[in-house]
């Protein structure tokens, strides 16, 4: 009988091991996709594209058992080659070719110059062929910083005792309401999909105190804007024992600050190679709603037209402020009207106009919305009556709170938006490897 | 102007830092939701669930300015009292209370036993009350392991240089084709939900070399058993520059093993409260289709009906046989008939009635599908063709493999019944958060 005991050592070597010291001037072998070839005449150069990065290698005529003749762009390959310092290649190192083989070939020329390193190609001509777009460099860095950003979210979580849950996307009824919801039948039953796990992380509060998921929401929103999608990634905790709203700013304020360290640590190359600066997290300015609107009318002599609603221009104004007046990225704008919160949301009891949420706003897009939520039974269920709503399909949700709950919050961040603003792109389908708005469906 | 500037220390306390030596003897706070009271006259046992765990809490007359008779069950406190040892408590500790505030109460006694130890609740009767059932310790525990395969899963495949992605589970077609299909209209177009990432991971493969997801998946079978979900949390992973298929079990096997020591290390506790025995993952037989049937109907006297299926009793037979002859937990039975694989699956050249793909069964169920996939674009437009399916809707999924892609594999997990396993239940659902089966889509 065989048997199988782990992952075994692999005669191809990455990266990071070639530009060891040690390796300089060994004997290896490495394999890649061809991402550019340059044919000088007697020497050639090669570059294959590998999961950490480019690797230069050199075709010397009379040196490789394999000519460079047979070399095209696109192939996959595996060569063998002595390691040399060259601090003209990329990472500083490259491979003298000795011999090799090629492992697959493709049928036709590429459609899009991936080689290059900024490819001037349109965002629709890239989602049109997004398995040959992100094969650039640049446009691969992007969705490595979105790792980077989720792994930060989960393993600061995970330090701070957070439990992670998987709830359905499928369901009876929508946990916000409204008209954006997809519909589908199921066995012959009405069900929607989920446009947030709101209630089954508030219900999971009550079992693990803390949680988190990291997971697809979706919505049937009619907006084509440069920064909504229908499917997006959702990053939700949800926190009981809060003793204000702010604990749960403060925990994001955290999650932000271990990722920007876990970037700079661990995706180092990535922003390199996109010249990402990172925002400065350390002290994020806090401003009532009001008091927000109030500034930015003041200073940019803008009207206000509604004390309770926030424009898209207000929010980019907002942004621009913080900027300027305290040199800060993010800015946390509170105590919005109760009248654009869903119901659940808690009112201030200073005064029930407002309620104790938030919007972060990241160079003045919002890219959070949280908040304390009602955990009373008899308040939730009074505002449930007081917007006219009806409780069918709430039971499991509201007994819930009928047998106790603790005081808690919550918030929910758009993955994609969050990446788009971090490496200066424009619009979140940049940020989206396969991006759903009105008119894409596909691939 | 106010700042926020990460999360600030709380003075109430968590179970880990009350069990450490110089806690003995202090004053501390801590918060929690009434887990059991009993009352014994001048002394009341009152248990606080905390995340880490159950905290006893003693009430003596006199000693503390909150009355226990003000305590009942459900409702969410903040005590204040003494730590003291006693080793006839939950984790050697108790609080000697001294006073503190009651924060919530619930409107009504709860509707199951969450505070025993074993519910003996019908399985219907918990999942009816989900929210409530889950409070109970044994119930919770069940998805901490959950959480902790998950986390093992990732955090070993970014060890393996695996990039994580988030791939649309909305789309114009599935990936797998057929009848099991959830369809829905997205903007008056006909889309489906996502059976499998398949389609996406393998177009990644040529970006990153090597990616994972763990993310749900939907399937409209009409299969009411009890190793059946609508809706599950899958783990994938997809490699590129493979050797053989053998590569894509080698790693699966160096993630169990991974995951089991992860949670040795970090859920003792739930593994102990569950009375678990960690399965052996050290090594893992692998075994033909065609033998593993031959093996069992010889020793078993079962007469082989098909020869190119496996019966669920087949599956069962061959867990059985492999822990009786080799004391094995796990078996990877390779070699799957080509005409029970879908159309991308790699046939065997040395014969292709069968294909280079597996199965991983634990104990006698199966966990895990896998294998190589075809990479060269006219073998795979072959194949379509010869099943005689169209490419319609797949012209981004073929021209990936036009435009060149590496020797690939890969496999997906199913998160719910490994965790089935593991745990020793023998009903999925026991080990789902919120279950979506052909009877159920609430809560």
């Amino acid at each position: 009988m065989e048997f199988l005991s782990g992952t075994t050592a692999k005669e191809t070597m990455e990266l990071h091991d070639l530009m060891a010291e040690e390796c300089i001037g060994k004997t290896v072998r490495v394999n890649g996709a061809v991402h550019s070839v340059r044919d000088m005449g007697e020497v050639s150069f090669v570059v294959l594209r590998k999961r950490e990065g480019l690797l230069q290698c050199v075709f010397e005529e009379g040196t490789s058992v394999l000519s460079a003749k047979e070399i095209r762009e696109a192939q996959t390959v595996e060569l063998t080659g002595t390691v040399e310092k060259d601090e003209r290649a990329p990472h500083g190192i490259e491979l003298r070719v000795t011999g090799g083989e090629i492992l697959t070939t493709p049928y036709a020329p590429l459609p899009l110059p991936v080689g290059k390193w900024k490819m001037s190609t349109s965002l629709e001509a890239k989602l049109d062929s997004r398995s040959i777009s992100l094969r650039n460099i640049r446009e691969r860095a992007k969705f490595r910083i979105q790792e980077g950003i989720v792994r930060g979210f989960r393993d600061f979580l995970y330090s701070q005792q957070f439990t992670e849950i998987h709830t359905p996307k499928i369901g009876a009824k929508g946990a916000e309401g409204g008209s954006n919801i997809f519909r589908l039948e199921y066995f012959h039953h009405p069900a929607v999909l989920a446009q947030s796990p709101q209630f089954y992380k508030q219900m999971m509060v009550g079992v693990f105190d803390r949680v988190f998921e990291t997971a697809p929401v979706f919505r049937a929103e009619k907006h084509n804007t440069k920064r909504h999608l229908n499917e997006y990634t959702s990053l939700d905790f949800e926190m009981g024992y809060i003793d204000s709203f702010h604990d749960i700013m403060e925990m994001e304020t955290g999650f932000l600050q271990y990722t920007m360290r876990l970037l700079e640590k661990e995706y180092a190359d990535e922003l390199k190679i996109l010249g990402v600066t990172l925002p400065d997290t350390e002290r994020i300015p806090m401003v009532r709603f009001d008091t927000a609107k109030q500034l930015v009318s003041e200073k940019y002599n803008r009207k206000i037209k509604n004390p309770y609603d926030l424009e898209p221009e207000e929010e980019t104004l907002i942004g621009q402020y913080f900027k300027e007046e305290y040199n800060a990225d993010f800015v946390f704008v509170t105590h919005y009207p109760s009248k654009k919160r869903p119901f659940y949301a808690m009112d201030d009891p200073a005064d029930p106009k407002f309620t104790l949420s938030f919007d972060l706003l990241f160079h003045g897009l919002e890219i959070t919305t949280g908040g304390q939520r009602i955990h009373d039974y008899q308040e939730l269920r009074r505002k449930i009556a007081a917007r006219g709503m009806s409780e069918e399909g709430m039971d499991q949700y509201l007994d819930t709170f009928k047998y106790g709950m603790p005081p808690h919050g919550g918030l929910g961040i758009g993955l994609e938006r969050l990446t788009m603003k971090l490496v200066r792109e424009d619009n979140v389908r940049e940020t989206t490897l396969f991006p759903r708005d009105l008119s894409r469906l596909e691939p």
